[in-house]
């Protein structure tokens, strides 16, 4: 159909109704625009592997770099890669054995795999260091300085008996709300 | 460009253009509207282990609370966490090591890491008692009456010669495609 | 509000008003469209082992056959999934222990959980077979021939001195840039 062949209302009435479309389409489009995920990125950094630690910021400072809000929400033993150093005194039983077996620090977490005494994180962090990557510690004061969130899971922090004293600063505290807000929000969510 | 400078056709055919490209804009936005996101998270519980199971619970929880369509599709080791029990009768050798080695229930599951002969699972459920942190078996019953879809996945059943009467109640069945179908639709996925 | 109560102003001024609405509803329109994920699904394949790359490969060609863009992007030990066969050759020593330590090629991919001697690994394979189940070597096959791209993670291979004869034809290779690329266009993210 070409313009011309278009009939058109001039009366009052006929443009009511494009008055009418136009203000339907604003509503819906506002709702879209509304419902649009933002240029974000949202992870869970669940486990304390230091290649996944590793993985994680690589993603995040990645993500930042090409100017994406990013997000992460570390929990369980991800709350490991946050610690400054081992605290034990104050806790109850568990929470000592807890302790004794996470690492304190990114400086002691383990490989994923073929974590031989702590020789698979060394020889890691040795090859890294070899080819000029940037080590974990880096990689988070590089997450820090290109404004990376970092959430200590609360829950995680209460369970496995974790006081903020013993985490990194700088850091916010939520519970699994703070990861959905900014989650599906998100353009892509990631569980490491 | 202020109102006043727009110059405007008043003939039939000058507004015949209004017409096209409100026809048009309506045209674009249904098909955006179409693609967008629904309020939904969808899942692959692929961990068999009691804290990524939990985990995988606290966000589908979480996010079936603040008003999201939640759907868990549970394969590989994360079919384990849906077992009533162990029943061995009926199956080959090899579905009867898969069974053996593979824990029954959720009672049973080991903690992904540092799980000395089940005691870190146990250490877990205590500390998560004393902190009246819910267990998962309340998980999984608070995310049934939340309306959490759980999809035990077919394949998996099939290759570790798991009956469907080895599970849990109200699960659904279904593949791949029954996950994507999910996946594509919703505004986070993660693979846990 | 009915049509018949819109009061219209058929000036040529009331009728500029139209003009700009729709000029903005279109410029604003425009700007959703871009931002629209496309029909496509991008994972990072981090993890080396039999049962997760496979469950990788069964959601990349299931996304692929329905008509998905699949985006694969292997990383540390995911790259193992990758190799043709072992070579030692020309490497340093600490690349020569992660070769060692590193299985060579989908045939020695471990299986996350009870890998005792491989027997894991095995049993998985003559289950899949019996239940008809396409192998990884077969799923692999059919992915390249549903068009998924299959990346390799530069900085991977640097750092654990994997060198690009030693994997697959057909690879492409890329930083967390291409990855990421990828994903924030994607309705689907997963780090697997």
């Amino acid at each position: 159909m070409t313009v011309a062949d278009i009939k058109i209302d001039k009366t009052s009435a006929g443009l009511a109704v494009f008055e009418q479309r136009i203000a339907l389409l604003e509503s819906r489009l506002a709702e879209v625009e509304d419902n649009q995920p933002e240029d974000k990125v949202s992870m869970v950094v669940f486990s304390g592997e230091l290649d996944k630690v590793l993985a994680a910021f690589v993603i995040a400072t990645g993500a930042a770099a090409v100017g994406q809000e990013v997000s992460m929400f570390f929990t369980f033993w991800g709350l490991n890669a946050l610690k400054k150093q081992s605290k034990l005194a104050g806790k109850n039983v568990f929470e000592k054995m807890m302790g004794v077996m996470s690492p304190a620090g990114t400086e002691q977490l383990p490989v994923s795999k073929m974590n031989y005494f702590g020789v698979g994180a060394k020889m890691l962090r040795k090859m890294m260091k070899d080819k000029n990557v940037a080590s974990l510690e880096e990689m988070m004061e590089l997450a820090r300085e290109l404004g990376v969130k970092m959430v200590a899971c609360e829950m995680s922090k209460d369970v496995m008996g974790i006081r903020d004293e013993e985490l990194i600063d700088g850091l916010e505290s939520g519970g699994v709300a703070s990861f959905l807000g900014d989650s599906l929000t998100s353009k892509a969510s990631l569980f490491i």
